[in-house]
């Protein structure tokens, strides 16, 4: 077995909509970056992370297509699946390939080409995420979903829309500097309130856009990167992970308001890095929409339950304050091509943990990032904590 | 890590047209009947092998659905896609998992849900296989990509449309024995030949039919087996397996009569379980058309090249033959729900080493026994090798 498991390379594309670049140019151009990055030109696998290829594009079979295309060789490669959190699943995945010693040096790919497909059918692609007999059938879109559970919290807790409103702001403050993110302009709290209504109370400004992009990472063990001699200031650990799910439909939830599969996958990779929320620098979280910010900080033990938006107004999440959140923008400005998302995020926490985050969103000594990356109204969870080599 | 992988609980449901009967029914149905064939109630993780349920039900994040639906708990849950491999891959990625040390016991199901589409529809989801950009798009459909092989192969190597209905008949004398086989009916070289052309030279009873499943097997160490009282009795291990991509349309290929992604994923198989292919007992091949039984053969090193259909035409493929192929029907007459069949041939496998498989279709004494799964058009081929305890 392989004990200790690494990221040596990333590559990504920037996100936006890319009309003139198919999903296989996507993957291929993260790839090359990534391979370019550890300066290799062979790996022993990939993962392709990806939600709904079939429907966007109508084009299954992702693994072969994509080894194929990026001339990696008779390898073997799938496609990993679990809804929004499908990037972040196969990231783990790559890392339980290098641990199970069948595999050294493992590929993970996070890909979407949203913008092929109408908006509407986008719409209706993205609610496959929920439970199409139980709740997608009755005509509940997956923003309905997240509007239920975001009155419900304004409802229990006394928020506004305002309060809600300053995780889209801090995400686009930092996403501006971002030369990666769909969304490069600073908002206020303002822009948030005079967008449209797209389910009361969720607004445009709340929910991150339909888009493309593609990222990569390449997972391997210090050993072998050795062997490669892959520069040891490229290495960074993956210290801890976990996964979890919940009830697929949100009616089933013992509870609204919290994110079991998130509080079940973070105390797993808590326990295994040894660390807690405290020594853990900065949290990119899955804020497909303001409120899954909210209730994310809570579930990962950053908040208390029924805190999380308090730590947006309290100017806690900003790069200088003490949860640094969406350092590069997250889903709501980096953009969040679903499949995609989870491996961003990989890509985003080694850049920060290196030193090479862009100037102005550098969190200072990083040494821990966690990443988490929801799946359906928070039915499908990773949590993966990255180390500082 | 752990060394040894054993599959310790097996379970299906019939494949047919389950009009009444949902995907995660289906699912659910053969994890409990695998569970309680291992007597266990629990498991770490699921994984879910599944090519196109986005497309066929409209449902995506299968691991949470079913892991919910199941009664599972919390635990980890993806899908795996691999097109018509899906389930293949998802076995291998479950002994992964295992091989790891993060999970003990792992289920993994493979399910599809193919009749709720129409039939036209059906035929253009399987074809989200191959090359959506250079072949679909062009209307090739997948059937036509296999005639257009069966075909060459005819011309190459001089055989005719009767002796390569000789695997059709092959699979539905032993279907005929098995009660969870959708066609339970012999058929003769007449019944094919006069069956009407699908993709000429292809017809009707070369292909295997769109239908309805769910498998499942539950994979462990012996050491955990043991502590969970599994009898030692329903072990049978994975003793080697192998995966490879190949070029994903057909017009890129080296070769269009070898599958090369076989050859090598069987060459790694061989390696790891050190056995040769006369070393095995039956063969559980991917004859989605019958082309694919004959092209199988040879790349798995059980006949020369252009002789994969001599083996037919010798009789050498019965269950008393050399090579006993499809011993429970294959994909042609037990059924092929596209995502769920490389778990069937897994609890096929296991219940002939187990020694549990029905009267008349019982390889005497097998011992070790190789499934081999195909998605796309040879695309991407997974190898296991299954051994007797």
């Amino acid at each position: 077995m392989n004990n200790k498991v690494i990221i040596v390379g990333v590559g990504m594309t920037p996100v936006g909509e890319h009309w003139r670049t198919s999903l296989r140019d996507l993957a291929v151009e993260a790839i090359l970056k990534a391979m370019d990055d550890a300066g290799i030109d062979k790996v022993d696998s990939l993962y392709v992370g990806n939600m709904a290829s079939g429907s966007f594009i109508e084009q299954e079979n992702l693994g072969a297509l994509i080894a194929d295309w990026a001339g990696l060789g008779n390898i073997p490669a799938v496609k990993i699946e679990a809804a929004c959190a499908s990037g972040g699943a196969a990231v783990q995945e790559g890392v339980k390939a290098v641990l199970s010693g069948l595999e050294d040096v493992v590929l993970v790919v996070g890909v979407e080409k949203m913008t092929d497909a109408w908006p509407s059918d986008a719409t209706r692609y993205l609610a496959y995420a929920s439970d199409a007999e139980w709740e997608l059938f009755h005509g509940v879109s997956f923003v309905a979903l997240n509007a239920l559970v975001m009155r419900y919290y304004m409802n229990t807790y006394g928020y506004t829309e305002e309060d809600l409103a300053l995780f889209a702001v801090n995400a686009h403050a930092n996403g501006a500097k971002n030369p990666y993110a769909m969304f490069k302009k600073p908002i206020t709290v303002e822009t948030v309130m005079k967008s449209p209504y797209i389910a009361d109370p969720l607004k445009l400004f709340d929910a991150s856009p339909v888009c493309d992009g593609a990222a990569a990472v390449i997972i391997t063990t210090p050993e072998k990167a050795k062997e490669l001699g892959v520069p040891k200031d490229k290495w960074v650990e993956v210290a801890g992970m976990g996964r979890a799910i919940d009830t697929i439909n949100l009616a089933n939830r013992e509870d609204l308001l919290t994110l079991k599969a998130a509080k079940i996958a973070a105390e797993k990779a808590y326990k295994m890095a040894h660390v807690e929320p405290k020594d853990i620098d900065f949290f990119e979280v899955h804020d497909a929409f303001t409120i899954m910010a909210a209730l994310s900080l809570e579930a990962l033990g950053v908040a208390e339950k029924g805190k999380g938006a308090m730590l947006a107004k309290e100017g806690q999440i900003a790069i200088d304050g003490d949860y640094p959140i969406q350092t590069m923008g997250g889903l709501k400005a980096r953009g969040h091509p679903v499949g995609a998302t989870g491996v961003y995020q990989a890509v985003e926490a080694t850049l920060q943990l290196r030193g090479e985050a862009p100037n102005g969103i550098q969190v200072p000594d990083a040494e821990v990032g966690l990443t988490q990356n929801i799946g359906g109204t928070g039915s499908n969870i990773t949590v993966t904590i990255f180390r500082r080599v």
